[in-house]
């Protein structure tokens, strides 16, 4: 037996994780994961995309690189930040990261010291929660609506505790809930913490899959304080294998960014880092994430139909205008992870609402993934999970 | 100014860092890097590399992987240990890493709690500390010569401490000093740590760069108490831009490893393994590594038959019987760091040796890298180093 540290200990296989386990079998439908549509994946470019990186650059294009990231595509992002997101920043202000899973874990270690407390919206990603738990956080949820995380409730939650450092954020549709926030709601939001000390933790996976709705500002670009962090990622509209996001920050988190990093795993992969900048550079992105969202729109629709037709009147769910996710209310009373053995006896899968609450508790939910499932795979595994809901609530 | 966590106020610019950024410039001839040399990349077979990952796999390349690492990489990795590590393991204790600094990251913070102390070679890989000191830790320097770790000395340090966890090593052409573990030693080594409850964390990315020495079995192939760790890595044999790297572990220590990298960023580049796996299927990677070999074999020679012909008598260095480095130690009032200005004003570079003593202290060394430098620019280099030692030490 090693000896390991007390964090190590903590470390844990969840129940979920074991059911999760189970969804992977090729016969199960799964709306589980949050994996994007392969079949969208460019490769015929890709390889262009190679040639030309080992044609143009050599061997620079696989020796080490810069911790903060490739020059070229840190440019691009900066290009990127103001197109798309209304932000205006600089390229120092941009560290590439390995995912935007490493930025969330990096950005815990930064700004938390153990047992101080985040805040997120009610439910919000179990990532975020996984790369948080190193600091043993407390969690505090805050409630949050249709339109986001209810302003009102916001300050009275930073104003009675002042160990709150992190506030944690998915503006754009939301991992579970699909929801995104007005914009009143955001200038709302940064109005309320604008009084505090604290660090927002904007992160905006799927920000450009938008269906039906016009842009709206990032809370990065309503930051006239340094207080938001934001994160992005080309994990949903590239090619997530690859693990690229970046993080856009004030200096000093950047300078402390960038020396912790390197602690961490040196830089980003420098061929990988070109490998979105080429693309970007040689095809058109934005066709690539119209066809995306075209398709995705789609199966939202297709699933969001299904389940008014299948699913029984007492339960209901979100209809996303954008991002990968729809979220599932049932009665209270019912518990979707005790309901999950009976899907996989269906061959069908969802997530139990249960772990996207950091304290537990509500457990009467299940997310529902659609951007990784043929048309009528979806129709086919909500009307087997129309199926065992009648058999649950009609009982 | 945001508030920070008490962690990352720690993480400071070193002074050595800032005289290490003027070592950039083109004119200057830098010895103090630890790159391979570029020139090697197999740049031509990688367009091949890539074009087959597309065509064989298409978009499974490029989507969401196992945390654990690719299958079919990890099965290579597995036979590579047996091949030239003499190690027997299953592809279950092995994980694939985002480069082997990742490794050092991740064992930290499984291993250490706050304060615990870390054994290292006295001078050590300035990484290794990078990566330990988000644990805060004491560390102890173990007395080692030109045979390794002194067996005797690390027993006496053993039992007089109960809060050492972890012992670091790098028993293979160290960094910094070049000097590789006699069979004789890595064994008393092994019959020392088993009386104690420690895990060995040994590190070894230069031990296929070997130049007038056989192979000798590694640590992890003497453990019969899954009490080493190995960390493999392709960066001086392969591309280190790819960020590729390994550890072969007992059971216990790979499960917490795998749910804890799934929190620091979910997973290695999927594309980035493939591009390793690949190449060694479908070229020569011993003949690719004897190339490398054959190479910096000649440098090496070059760098110390310079320096014995043109550094003062006092000074002294190792002659390495493989990897990248060479170790050169002044006469002992003689302050390295304090030389670099007068070396920089030459236009030539080294590590001074200080920053490879977790505690501090001994000033009178430098580190020298002979990859990643053409032949003449290494005599040219050297000569110019030459010049300022003797004139700081005949003066």
């Amino acid at each position: 037996m090693t000896r390991l540290s007390g964090f190590a200990q903590t470390l844990k296989a969840s129940d979920i994780a074991a059911l999760l386990k189970l969804t992977e079998k090729p016969e199960v439908i799964s709306f589980a994961g949050g994996l994007p549509a392969p079949e969208l994946f460019p490769i015929e470019e890709m390889k262009s995309v190679d040639t030309a990186i080992y044609e143009t650059e050599g061997s620079k294009a696989v020796q080490y690189g810069l911790t903060e990231g490739y020059g070229e595509f840190r440019k691009q992002l900066q290009k990127r930040m103001k197109d798309k997101f209304f932000v205006d920043c600089s390229t120092e202000d941009i560290v590439v990261t390995t995912g935007s899973q490493q930025a969330l874990f990096i950005l815990s270690q930064l700004l938390l010291d153990e047992g101080q407390t985040v805040l997120m919206e009610s439910p919000s990603y179990m990532g975020a929660i996984m790369a948080f738990n190193p600091r043993w956080p407390k969690y505090t949820e805050v409630p949050t609506d249709e339109a986001g995380m209810i302003p009102e409730e916001l300050d009275k939650i930073l104003a009675a505790d002042d160990s709150i450092r992190v506030i944690y954020v998915i503006p754009e549709f939301q991992n579970p809930t699909g929801i995104t926030w007005s914009l009143e709601r955001r200038k709302a939001f940064i109005e309320v913490i604008n009084k505090y000390d604290v660090t927002v933790l904007e992160d905006n996976p799927y920000g450009e899959i938008r269906y039906d709705i016009e842009r709206i500002p990032s809370l990065k670009s309503l930051d006239t304080q340094g207080k938001v962090v934001y994160m992005g990622s080309f994990s949903k509209i590239f090619l997530p294998g690859l693990r690229l996001g970046w993080i856009v920050a004030n200096p000093q988190i950047i300078d402390k960014f960038v020396k912790f990093k390197q602690a961490v795993d040196l830089g980003t992969s420098t061929f990988g880092q070109r490998q979105a900048a080429y693309y970007c550079n040689m095809y058109d992105m934005e066709a690539h994430i119209r066809k995306i969202t075209d398709l995705y729109r789609k199966r939202r629709d297709i699933m969001c139909a299904s389940m008014a037709k299948y699913f029984p009147d007492s339960v209901t769910f979100t209809y996303p205008k954008g991002g990968l996710f729809t979220w599932v209310t049932l009665p209270e009373h019912v518990d979707a992870t005790a309901l999950m053995p009976k899907c996989l006896a269906r061959n069908v899968a969802y997530v139990p609402g249960g772990i996207f609450y950091p304290n537990g508790g509500r457990r009467n939910h299940f997310r529902l993934n659609y951007s990784n499932m043929p048309e009528e795979r979806i129709v086919e595994g909500v009307k087997r999970l129309g199926e065992v809901l009648h058999a649950a609530l009609d009982a």
